[in-house]
């Protein structure tokens, strides 16, 4: 229990959760499997995205899974009815695939994100939903850390829609009065993350090099900064603005405790892992074009809302990174696109 | 000539206006006509919005008219091609209408965006590109006047889409060398505005209950402050940032040269009119949920970058406006939805 809020709350609680088989949303699944909650699982594992059964392979029997694609909006109307709580993490997340296919992205982002609330509105306004944002709706900050009050200046068309589907949320909250919150994330890692290609962040495809013994190739100079959360305190912190209607309406950065270069980085991981090696080498135009820079958010909005911080370093989340990528890597490694 | 922006620049240059039928789009294109350009004008005369043929009836021998809709990605693809300058000005602007019908709001004002940009990318990335944003995108403000660091906080789905929308121009730019600039428009009146029902804004519904000798209902205390232009001053902008390099991958406010509040607003147009009687009575629920309370935003970026600014005031405007309409009203009150 922290300034509170108080987790017990979850104790047979009806919660869906959408992109529940991926990696944020397995992860948290399991949280509130282990808080005794009634979960639904709602995904639709396209094979490009992050979901994979083996998520969940530990909890299968303890939730609901409802394969559903969040763009079929007669299904999801069915899906949100009842729920007390919609943790709404289904997206598309890859920045250069929301590039070269925008439509996509924006069918996902946007469209679907507008059909779960008008679900909601229909059959449901008394839902509390929690929307999973990114700091790419940010784009290149114009201070550091970056808090609320930065405008948003998204770089690529994922940080465009991402920042509609956000906005959806806080305003179907001051309109319908759905009590929606939105969580800014920053980069996210630890077990359960996609491996299966490179374009839904650095740090899994850095992950993934280790594993299989390959170098590492750090894009641009090396010196780009980072903040980073270890999965556990992002499932924290949906956890908490969950479970309190002090929230609502609101936006949120995440935020590290740490704040690191690439090149720190990636020495941290290979000093954890005790192998591995890595070159700087310049940035594939696709990549540069829509590059931010530097980026850490300020958390303090967060941590005074509801007490929130980062309690995972990052040498320590990524000795549990690579400790169950170690213990499950034929699960994660079965296709490269 | 302003700021060195010379309009002489139009003289044969091919351009295109999305929305062309429309009020702003009409008054635009009957200016390009004026400067000699080669006009095209795109529009699709979707019954609810703003386009009606007499608004070109003055120029139509003079202006290629091709009927399409922007969402028609397989027409636009050919449509842009060769352009030198695209105004793209086609939307839905109706607030209420985007609350209603959110997903037809998502189709036009995004997917549309998106895929007239895509076609540009494929097919003239050195099209010079304006995009219609507008005041909605801040929502509720927080200081006045509005500058462009203002955040923006959209309270209705139109001002989330357009934001996107206006985001995607911006992308485009900054990722594919697009020189595209975005306006965001005040309140615009003038002759051309559409008549037939009251939800793409106060001016036009206000004006027809005059000419129709009508009491007007003002909403809420009637104090809720707003500043407006003219169409002859925002038809000038579109010109002014068309003809310029300057303005490439920026948004600018446009702002009016008084700020009014409702009220005074109705008793300028019923004195100018020399006819007319107001009441002032509560918002209705659907109104007062997307309200934004006081608007006004301040131009000095657009000042600054092509010497723009306001010329006509509200009493001229008002006059110029019901002047027309009294010469013109069968053709814009044909129909009430």
């Amino acid at each position: 229990m922290l300034s509170g809020v108080n987790l017990e709350a979850y104790r047979g609680r009806d919660c869906l959760v959408t992109g529940g088989l991926g990696f944020l949303g397995s992860n948290l699944s399991r949280a509130l499997v282990l808080l005794d909650a009634k979960v639904t699982i709602v995904d639709s594992l396209i094979p490009e995205y992050g979901g994979n059964p083996w998520n969940v392979h530990d909890i299968e029997d303890r939730v609901h899974i409802n394969i559903a694609d969040v763009r079929d909006g007669t299904s999801m109307r069915q899906l949100v009815r009842g729920r007390e709580v919609i943790f709404n993490l289904a997206g598309q997340v890859s920045h250069i695939d929301s590039m070269r296919d925008p439509y996509t992205d924006l069918e996902i982002n946007c469209r679907s994100q507008l059909s779960i609330l008008e679900a909601c509105r229909a059959n449901n306004r008394d839902v509390k939903i929690v929307y999973a944002g990114t700091r790419q709706q940010y784009g290149k900050p114009r201070y550091l850390p970056v808090d609320e009050h930065h405008l948003v200046q998204p770089t690529d068309v994922n940080g465009i829609n991402k920042m509609a589907g956000e906005w959806y949320h806080i305003l179907y909250a001051n309109v319908y009065g759905l009590r929606a919150t939105s969580l800014r994330l920053t980069n996210s890692y630890g077990p359960g993350m996609l491996l299966k290609h490179g374009r839904q962040g650095f740090i899994p495809w850095f992950v993934r090099k280790i594993l299989l013994g390959e170098p590492i190739e750090v894009f641009g100079t090396g010196e780009q900064k980072r903040d980073m959360n270890y999965v556990d305190d992002v499932v924290r912190a949906f956890l908490l603005v969950g479970a309190t209607d002090a929230t609502n309406g609101e936006v949120y950065n995440l935020g590290g405790s740490e704040v690191v270069s690439l090149r720190g980085f990636v020495e941290t991981l290979i000093a954890v892992a005790g192998r591995g090696s890595y070159g700087i080498v310049p940035f594939p135009e696709e990549g540069r074009r829509i590059d931010i820079g530097d980026y850490f958010g300020s958390f303090e909005k967060l941590r005074a809302a509801v007490g929130w911080e980062p309690r995972i370093g990052v040498a320590e989340g990524l000795r549990r990174t690579l400790e169950y990528y170690e213990a499950n890597l034929p699960h994660y490694i079965e296709e490269i696109a």
